[in-house]
C-alpha cells in the first residue's frame, strides 16, 4: 500500500492536513503517516524524513501570515521544500494558503479547506493516474479558486 | 537515440510541450518521455527523476502568473532547477511565459507558443549542433520576441 | 538522555537562550550543549556541528535589525539553518525576534523572553509529546504574541 | 598546459568571449574549451561540466535585460555558478554586463569588451600569479569601468 | 599551531587583511594563509579550499557597493558562504562594509578598520575562547560601530 506522508503546523489556524486526508479516502486507499512542526520552516526536513522513511509522497500545509516578512518566511520554506525532493527524488505537494488571499476568517477557511483537497486529487494522481495529469497540461486549472481555463485564442 | 524529458504543468494556459514536441520531431528523430506535474514548483524533482532515469535532457514548460508571490514561486521553480542540473551534470532548459509579457490571451498563446518552438531548437542544438550556438554566441537571440541583434557600435 | 543544542550570538540584545534552558528545564531532564557566535549568519555550521555531534535538536537565537539590509541576513541565515536540517534530518528551531516587531526596548526584551519560553515547549514536545502538536495542528499557535486561533467559520 | 573554459550565450549581444580569449593570448599559453548555451541560466551546469571534465577555471559571459525579472534571473544564474565552483573547488569568473549600465548601445559594447579584457587578466592572475591580486588587495579595482581606488582619508 | 585563513577581494577599496592581522597577531600566535580574489562572489569557494586545505577558521572580507545590484550580489555571496562553512563544518567570519555606511571615505575607512579588527577578536575567541562569547551573549555587542548594549527593561 502507498504511504502519504502528511505534515502541517501548529501555526495555520485552519485543519488542512484534516480535509486533505479525507479527500483522499475518497479517491484511495493509502497509509497516513502524519506530522506536525511549530511554523513553515519547520516542513522541509520533517518531509525529507519521512520521504527517506518510506513515504512515497508528501503533502505539507501552512498558512503564512500578509508581511513581507512572511513572505520571506514563506520563499525560505518552498525552498527548503524543493532542496528535500531533489534530495529524495519524490514529490512534496506544498499547500500554502497566504492570509492576504481572501476578505474574511470564513472566506479564507473555505479557500483553505478546498486548496488542501483539490491538492490531495493532485497526490493521488501523480500516485495512481499521472496520464490524467498529462491530459489537464496546459489547461489553466487552480487549487482551491475557479480554474483559469486555456487561453482563448 | 537521444532522449528528451518534457515537464509541463496543469496550471500553465497553453500547452506548450505539445508545440515543442512538434518542432523537435521536424528537427530530428529523438525519444519523449513526457510527465506533467501541477505547478512550476513541481518541475525540478521530475526533472531530475527523468534526468537521472537515462534523459539527455529536459525541457521544462511553466506559466506564471503576474503577481509578485508568482514572480516568487518562478524564482524558487528556476533555483531548483539550476540545482538539478548540478546535481545530474546535465541541461534543462526552462521555458516560462510570464502572464504580464502579453496584453491579452492570443498574444500570450501565441508569444508561448513561438518560445516553446525557439528553445526546442536550442535542445536539438545542445544535443546535436553545439557549433551552431557557438555561431549565434553574443549576437541577441531572443525566444518567442524579435531577435535584439548584436549591439550596433 | 536527550541532548539539546543552544546557539545564540553576541549580537543580539537580550539572553533568550537563558529564558528557553529555564522553560525546558522545568519541562524534563535533558543535557545542554551552548555554543555562542557573533551573529545571526554563524548559526548555521554551529548548528550542523552540535547535531552531528550528538545533539538530537538544536534552538538558535537571533534579534535581526530593522533595516533592509538586516532583513537580507535574516533571510540568508534562515535558509542556512534549513539546509542544516536537511544535512542532519533533524530540526533546528529558530527563535529570531526583529528588532521592528516592538515598540520600545521593554516590549522587546518581554517579546523575546515569551519567544524563547514557547519555542521550548515546542522544542519540549517534538523531543517527548508529538501528539500535543498534532492536537494543535491548524489553531493558530503564535509565539511571543497572543494566539490567533483557529479561523471563526 | 592550463585549461581554461569558456561559456557564453546566445542571448548576449556582444561577443565578450573572444575579448576575453584575445586579451588571455597575449598573457599566456592555455588551452580553451569554448561552449555556447542559450541564457544565463544554462551557465552553471555547464560550467560544472567543464570544471569536472579537466578545465582549471572558467569565465562565463552574460548580459542580463534591464527589468526587474532580468535581475532575478541574473540572481539566480550567479547562485548556480557558486554552487558549482563550491562542488569542484575551482574559480569561475562571471562576466555580468547588465544592459542598464551604460545609456546606449555602442557605451554597452566599449563596457562588455573591457570589461571582459579585465576578468581575462584576474583569469591569467588566479592562474600564475595569484601574488599579483593579493598586492591589488583592498585597492578598489573595478573591471571595465574606472578603478574606484583605495579610500583617501 | 591553528591555520586562519585569509580572503579579500581587489575590489574593496581598504586593506581590511592587513587590520585584522595585525589585531590577531596582537590576541595570539597563529599561521596565515592569504588569497586575495576580485570581487566578493569569487570568496566562497577560495574559502572553502582554504578549509579544506588546513585552516581551522576563514576571515572574509569585502566591501559591497550602495545600489541594488551591489546588494543583491551581497547576498549571493553571503549564501555561498554559509555553504562553505556547512560543508566543511567550519566558521567563516564575513567582514562587509557596505559603501552607504558611512558619509565619507574617512569614515568609511575607519569603519572598515574597526569591524575588521573585531571581528579578528570574534576569530581569536571562537579559536581559543569559546566562554568569552558566551558571556557576551544576547549583550548587543557590535563590530565597527558602537555597541547596542542589552535591552534596557
Amino acid at each position: 500500500m502507498k504511504r502519504v506522508g502528511i505534515v502541517d503546523t501548529t501555526f495555520a489556524r485552519y485543519d488542512m492536513a484534516r480535509a486533505a486526508m479525507d479527500e483522499l479516502k475518497q479517491l484511495c486507499n493509502v497509509k497516513f503517516e502524519r506530522r506536525t512542526v511549530p511554523g513553515i520552516k519547520d516542513l522541509p526536513v520533517e518531509s525529507k524524513v519521512l520521504l527517506e522513511g518510506g513515504c512515497d509522497i508528501v503533502i505539507v500545509f501552512g498558512m503564512p501570515g500578509a508581511k513581507p516578512i512572511d513572505k520571506q518566511c514563506a520563499h525560505e520554506a518552498s525552498s527548503g521544500l524543493i532542496n528535500a525532493q531533489l534530495f529524495t527524488n519524490k514529490h512534496v505537494i506544498e499547500v500554502f494558503v497566504f492570509e492576504d488571499e481572501a476578505h474574511n476568517e470564513k472566506e479564507l477557511a473555505d479557500l483553505a479547506d478546498r486548496r488542501a483537497r483539490e491538492h490531495a486529487r493532485n497526490v493521488y494522481r501523480l500516485l495512481f493516474k499521472p496520464e490524467e495529469l498529462t491530459k489537464l497540461a496546459g489547461t489553466g486549472q487552480r487549487e482551491g479558486t475557479p480554474d483559469a481555463g486555456p487561453l482563448r485564442r
